[in-house]
């Protein structure tokens, strides 16, 4: 059934299959870079709710929703649902995917989420413990400043560094039967922690978790970065990126060549003011369902390594004068000749 | 491998072993009737730290190691650890398990988490993904409070539906080599939102969610409540249990025989003045772990049914006056003559 290999990694024999994925974004995400491969956009943040929190629970649900029928599923068909979100008690999973009335297990990744969704739940699908399983989150600027940072009519300086947390939700379905995307492996991260203490530079903070990991996807796959046309971060934005680079050139490897990063595609940061990039469990999960698939689903990528990044503080802890420490979880996802 | 039973639940055909179990807890619950049951006691609810948080992150990560230790492991043969708590980004978990250096994938399911754990943790160890696999999680009466309600120095007072919530880490070592205790089955929990609003009587808000799982289990596996020797939620508690026996009742069944709850097993509530009962993920995690796996594996009970119950809620949600759905997470263990 399915195949150790390695320390951190599983490598399913039968692989699992992306039945469908669906992204659902803000306007300033549809003004960015990848806006022509975003075909749903939220006109109203709120989604006609009278909370920012309210707003993400039903972005949710609606790109839930989108990716069920994308799959050509009746929601009652969907197995078990993995999914979290940023806010405390994961309240957006909660209430945005109470309607759906599913089996459900619920995630905290931080911005890691949509690389743990997938990867349970790919490993749940391997193991035949559903038919179809639906992996997603989602993040909301207006709740996530709530959240993490300042009231929004404070109207506080950003450093560079900072990021610009996605407003949108990433949903995909996932099976058995064979489509044109599947997943063939996952390496588990482990919780990374360098002592860096500012919030307002995650992506520095995240970096050492995604050299942990990507260094320990290669090795345990016994693989090259060029054994990936693509190798994507999920946010480590800019700043991050170049540490994530260095970090993985001391231990002999070179992935400039191949490295994405999800926050850095979705926003302009010299036209849209976004800082080192994008951010948010959304960012990683909208980029994948709406641009990296459809390019996996042509061939014009035929494999690539997804490693979504999540930052694990809360403001308790940060006032506490904790570190931030992250982590990084990786899914090995390719094309299949049809 | 696998073999589906039912809607919602998974019966495994090669059944997962419980290696060891731990339990951690504070004087209060040491105190309280199951007392003797527990070896190992904070003297420090702080674990000589600075706050209720880098405490409670301390005693999740000595929980950790006591499991392994009684299963005669290193920390480095864990292949995988699940785990998660209540407070906001699973601080407590992020912070206590970093030292551990293992893949980790981080919960939320309030304090239905450690059924959530043992079933996901059982899931992948049926599956071959890791041949010792951690579940664990905790809570703590400082962290919870600052977290959900008052300043402990405001000394409010409390309804009796209230609960009290455990300090306390409870932690389950799972692998595929035979002990006297074994996991054939889980049944995934939905979101049941029955509209309630009172975040001081929890055990009315779970209630449904528990009723919705247990009824599953029954029907599909095709059981009568006399098929098991108990049947424990988490910490429903006085007041959530009448309601829970009541809608069973209504849906022909009647489980008064065999039902227990940990809230209300943790505490004596007419002595320490603990409401309704204990609650937070520590209650079911620790109870299970010091008080019903000793009993599977000495066969007094043969076969139980558990059944960890979470309230969805935060803060936020519920000031801007959202209702507190449920959720419950069943896992079937069973005493394995050897």
């Amino acid at each position: 059934m399915k195949q150790m290999t390695g320390k951190q990694s599983i490598s399913f024999s039968e692989p699992v299959y992306i039945a469908s994925g669906a992204a659902l974004v803000g306007e300033k995400e549809k003004e960015g870079p990848l806006g022509a491969y975003f075909e749903h956009v939220l006109s109203d943040p709120m989604c006609g709710k009278e909370s920012w929190e309210e707003g993400e629970s039903q972005m949710q649900l609606e790109a839930a929703k989108l990716a069920i029928q994308k799959a050509n599923l009746k929601a009652d068909q969907i197995r078990m649902i993995f999914a979290g979100d940023l806010l405390a008690q994961s309240i957006a999973s909660s209430f945005g995917l109470v309607e759906l009335n599913r089996p459900i297990y619920g995630l905290f990744g931080a911005c890691s989420t949509m690389g743990e969704a997938l990867s349970l739940g790919a490993m749940a699908a391997a193991a035949g413990y559903g038919d179809w399983v639906l992996a997603l989150t989602s993040s909301h600027f207006g709740t996530a400043e709530k959240e993490f940072r300042f009231p929004l009519a404070y109207g506080n300086q950003r450093p560079l560094s900072s990021s610009w947390t996605v407003t949108g939700s990433g949903a995909c379905v996932l099976g058995t039967k064979k489509t044109k995307v599947k997943i063939t492996g996952v390496t588990t991260g482990k919780i990374i922690d360098y002592g860096l203490k500012d919030n307002q530079n995650m992506g520095a903070c995240m970096a050492p978790a995604a050299c942990d990991t990507i260094f320990q996807n290669l090795t345990d796959f016994n693989r090259q970065p060029g054994d990936y046309d693509r190798i994507i971060t999920g946010d480590l934005g800019s700043v991050g990126q170049q540490i994530l680079l260095e970090l993985l050139r001391q231990k002999g490897y070179e992935i400039g060549e191949q490295h994405l990063d999800c926050g850095m595609l979705i926003f302009d940061e010299t036209t849209q003011d976004t800082g080192a990039g994008g951010s948010g469990c959304g960012c990683a999960a909208t980029v994948f369902t709406a641009y990296l698939l459809p390019k996996l689903e042509s061939g014009e990528w035929k494999r690539i390594l997804f490693v979504p990044t999540g930052a694990l503080m809360s403001k308790v802890s940060f006032q506490e004068g904790q570190s931030v420490p992250g982590i990084a979880q990786a899914v090995v996802v390719e094309h299949e000749d049809t």
